[in-house]
């Protein structure tokens, strides 16, 4: 089984209660793979520029991520993101953003990368993800947006939903997208624009999912401290759609399962800062917190 | 078993996007005793004035609420309250607050109540509150509170919550009385002031309960239209203590059930105005939510 992800490749300069980082790497496609490569054969597809070195390769390949579709734009600047967090750490302040490279790429997939069984679109121009979409074989893709498109380029966007087969949003976007101030209302419109399924992603209320066939919520992960919640998102979607991407189906059962796994790399990721604590993850510990939420949300098994 | 709940009983005018009604029973008191119904013997202690008649009382009495501990209080009006709500439905917008009988409220508790199993204190000052609970011989006692305390009485809250099993707070109350913007640090915090159990309520996201053992969490009921999110608070701890004064231990167990039970009640509390929908509620409409709750958040016990 194989994954490819689409997306950015940065340079993250963050400040939170917590400490500082000058200069890490970061961006969407990153935490996706990185989450991701627990589970399956991941390729990633993103634009660095010549600031793009070993050291931040093998941070992916150290994780066994497949680097080969990175496109190395020559005399150009990887995209950078400079942020701060205050103590409520649910807002990121962003003080700069420099595109770079990211701000003219136009992905275009390997063969390899085409062929992947499941596809994640990260959070780009949405008739950007939808040019990818189209050269892409998958069985099973999913998007991530936010708010700026739904707001510039809703039409593109709601054109690119309905090709996809999931879709991560928050709850403000979800009810941004469809005008729809309850959220089972709009996951049930989002699902009439063509995905079967829905990810509601709720911070540190945790997450819940929309299918045809019913509801499931599952709470965050409860930490005494988040260092970091830069890329909390794509590694949440990186759990999931690494775990779905190596199982035969998107049953209701795997999809409940997939949430655990999406909030459990979620959580890791966000106690220290970028990557620092998912590069040194280990499988053990995912399993280790993957029983701690059947723990603390059992109910079911209750005995009597 | 027996449980008293000690707090206020109030005619209420609401407008929300849904409809509105001009005066209709309410008052935490009235929303706490029908959802404990279902479970256990309800002792309600509360003030009304002149315009408090047969019918208000006949709500409470065809659910075997006890209301001899009801104060009627010559001359006076009872508590009255007129709010309404926008679209997102979180916040009430208090319009008016007229106090009455509910102002002089100096609760003594007669002999049954003072026996009862489990106490509940709901949101009133906290010196009132410490007053009913040493007259209280409750083997468990649960307390509600609001901003207004923390911010004028907080002291006199602290002492009264050193004295109780169990605080019902809001996230956002939580974060405030104990200056903690983590929620786990923060319920750490109140346990450390007495109780050995803490729920915080987080609205259309549920509610988590922290204890000594763990943390368990769980979603609200996904309803597609809230009508009156009034009173549901109260029913939520109705619906919790009372399963719980049916029971003979508080152990981890039973608190996760009790969760159940007290997130069941307020999701039927808010789908109408008032008391209009517990007050004609089943034993077996509640079961089949209980049902559905277990289906929603089945994670342990999923096929491999």
């Amino acid at each position: 089984m194989s994954l490819t992800v689409v997306g950015s490749i940065a340079f993250d300069a963050v400040k939170s209660p917590f400490g500082e980082r000058e200069k890490m790497l970061g961006g969407a496609a990153v935490h996706f793979s990185l989450a991701a490569s627990f589970f399956t054969d991941v390729r990633v597809v993103g634009p660095v520029g010549d600031d793009f070195g070993d050291a931040e390769y093998e941070v992916l390949r150290s994780r066994g991520v497949i680097t080969d579709d990175i496109e190395h734009v020559e005399g150009g600047d990887t995209f950078f993101w400079k942020a701060h967090y205050e103590f409520d750490m649910n807002t990121a302040h962003t003080e700069d953003t420099q595109l770079g490279v990211f701000g003219e790429f136009e992905p275009k997939l390997s063969d390899e990368s085409k062929s992947s069984d499941v596809l994640f679109l990260a959070n780009i121009q949405p008739d950007v993800q939808r040019g990818v979409l189209e050269q892409s074989q998958a069985r099973f893709s999913g998007l991530d947006s936010m708010n700026l498109w739904i707001e510039t380029a809703r039409d593109s966007l709601v054109k690119t939903i309905g090709g996809v087969d999931l879709l991560f949003l928050n709850d403000a976007e979800l009810r941004m997208l469809t005008e729809e101030a309850n959220l089972v209302k709009a996951a049930r419109a989002v699902m009439d624009m063509g995905p079967s399924t829905v990810v509601a992603k709720q911070g540190e209320y945790g997450a819940a999912l929309f299918t045809k066939e019913g509801f499931f919520a599952l709470p965050a992960y409860p930490l005494e401290t988040v260092v970091d919640p830069t890329g909390a998102g794509d590694s949440f979607a990186g759990g999931f759609l690494g775990y779905l991407g190596s199982r035969s189906d998107a049953s209701d059962e795997e999809l409940r399962r997939a949430m655990v796994y999406g909030s459990t790399l979620a959580s890791f990721n966000v106690e220290e800062f970028g990557t620092e604590r998912v590069s040194r993850l280990t499988r053990e510990e995912i399993d280790e917190r993957y029983s701690e939420f059947e723990r603390m949300t059992a109910l079911a098994g209750l005995p009597a």
